[in-house]
């Protein structure tokens, strides 16, 4: 497989970015990455291999840029190159941690979208208590979404759980304000049954104060949901772990009891650390792009190429092709 | 003031609610209170006071009950008499821990709407890491609005923080996934304008994660929205209390360190903890209807009949009338 990545998007750029990709070819040989950047920049941090090549560009995508015209007007930029391999073949995935809007405009109007598909879907894997993880989506992409989008989310999520994260009949919840059928506003409630007639293992509504504990392989959700639901949960674990560092340093006696408990509580904050399991797969496009986090050290960047990888082997994006044309069929 | 409750909804309903009727009563002898429900049941916790008049029914809406039907059918429950005094014109204000969708059906058929106002909103007080506190509207009395519902939902908080929490031109913010105008979903993005142009002292765009750090006096969202947020905010604080407990308790070291920041990490708990704060108003109704949490202990609920009372000594719904009607107006 042949992964393009841009070396310039994120934080931590190309510094990072570099050493996760050396880390990637390191442990797969079968892998070769066209990296996309400022070729000085990138090889102060490159030890120069067979399986990475790269090509050099002046022009990059700020964090700050407005998403589709830096897109269309910077046409030599770093990650739009890297997107143009993959719409000419000689790419198989790409992987960017760099302007989030910037690399879904990329991926729309570079890579293209799948036919039948409405809406690409902006789809991480978050984090569980107990380390499996879920598949949630749309997590902003698009703000507004119809019912039939949302089928189209469980559809791509479910072949997502199935092929890259080993899932046999993955479970699907809707995000709703409550379980009981019935329940939600008109969009939850025409999803729900959509999804009950989908032939998916649809398992009815689930409750954002449930995410945590695992309680479905696949989440569907409107982006503008999604996307508050996703930084609400940020938010709330910040001004909490804020909170309590704030008491750990407030006496002597509070310090030394800190002391003890150092370690393990980092565990557990490693625990909601979803860098862990790759980046978020932007879903129905014709190839895999992955956006991974833009805070991403050489590790998250590891675990997103990982990522784009395994979709582009198990030909992920085929397959949700597929389901879709039959979908589409089986409408008409 | 008079004020009605209903002494049998609530998870520790009759006790609790009797013990925190007897203290509002204690603590204002201007306050009258009708007390509705069993009252063989009530007398076992109560001490006789002029100002409390026990009014026997042996009815009662369930937790389990279906809302709208409970209050078409219970007619003599609890918490429909409670409402019906209210409408009477024999309390000025009422107050129930109970079911909460029956509450909003007993407000919504019993109490009945100010004119103008097309949906009432749920709109407790929350807190923040400063101790203030903010009003946040609508958290799930109806799952859609439209754009002048939020706007409405703008007013009625506005008015509420002036005349009950004494804040002098209280901000408002708009609950969306970004601060920057422009973001968000079409409901956002119109509500956006609208409050724009309201003469309210709207900030803008507010992000679920600064809410904790009281980033606005009102910040107004659909229900579902409101409802999502709320749940993900218990849900993430739930889980992580949780965690920590666990790791606290793993081993010998780790307990001893428990020991030293008890004391400490409860308060830290107790910060988070609304029932401080009141209940949560139903605005948009004729008269104040304050719902109480549904786990309250004598300090909610005398937290509650203190809002309820502040709320029709300062006659709000008066002033939401008299705001509504003169929007109306202007927009003739």
């Amino acid at each position: 497989m042949i992964i393009a990545v841009d070396a310039m998007g994120g934080d931590h750029a190309p510094k990072e970015i570099v050493h996760g990709v050396m880390k990637a070819v390191q442990e797969d040989v079968t892998l070769t990455v066209k990296l996309y950047g400022n070729e000085k920049q990138i090889n102060e941090h490159l030890t120069p291999s067979s399986q990475i090549e790269v090509i050099h560009t002046e022009e990059k995508i700020l964090s700050t840029d407005e998403p589709v015209r830096a897109v269309r007007r910077k046409k030599n930029a770093s990650m739009v190159l890297m997107a143009q391999a993959v719409k000419d073949g000689e790419a198989d995935a790409c992987v960017s941690a760099g302007n989030t809007g910037a690399l879904m405009a990329s991926g729309l109007f570079v890579v293209g979208r799948i036919k039948g598909i409405d809406r690409p879907a902006l789809s991480p894997t978050l984090p569980t208590l107990d380390g499996q993880g879920f598949v949630m989506l749309d997590l902003g992409a698009n703000a507004d979404a119809k019912p039939e989008h949302l089928l189209q989310y469980a559809v791509m999520g479910s072949i997502y759980a199935e092929q890259v994260r080993n899932i046999s009949r993955p479970t699907v919840g809707l995000l709703n304000i409550g379980t009981e059928e019935g329940k939600g506003n008109e969009l939850t409630k025409q999803a729900y049954d959509l999804l009950q007639q989908s032939g998916l293992n649809f398992i009815g509504n689930v409750e954002s104060r449930d995410l945590l504990n695992g309680v479905a392989d696949v989440v569907v959700t409107d982006g503008f949901t999604g996307n508050m639901v996703l930084k609400t949960i940020e938010g709330t674990a910040q001004a909490l772990f804020g909170m309590i560092k704030d008491t750990f340093t407030s006496s002597v006696k509070n310090k030394l009891a800190a002391g003890l408990v150092k370690n393990d509580m980092r565990q557990l904050k490693n625990k909601m650390d979803y860098t862990e399991y790759g980046g978020a797969g932007l879903f129905g496009l014709n190839a895999p792009v992955v956006k991974a986090h833009g805070s991403s050290n050489a590790n998250a960047l590891y675990n997103a190429i990982k990522q784009a990888n395994t979709m582009a082997k198990h030909d992920v994006c085929g397959k949700i092709s597929d389901s879709i044309s039959l979908a589409d069929q089986a409408n008409q």
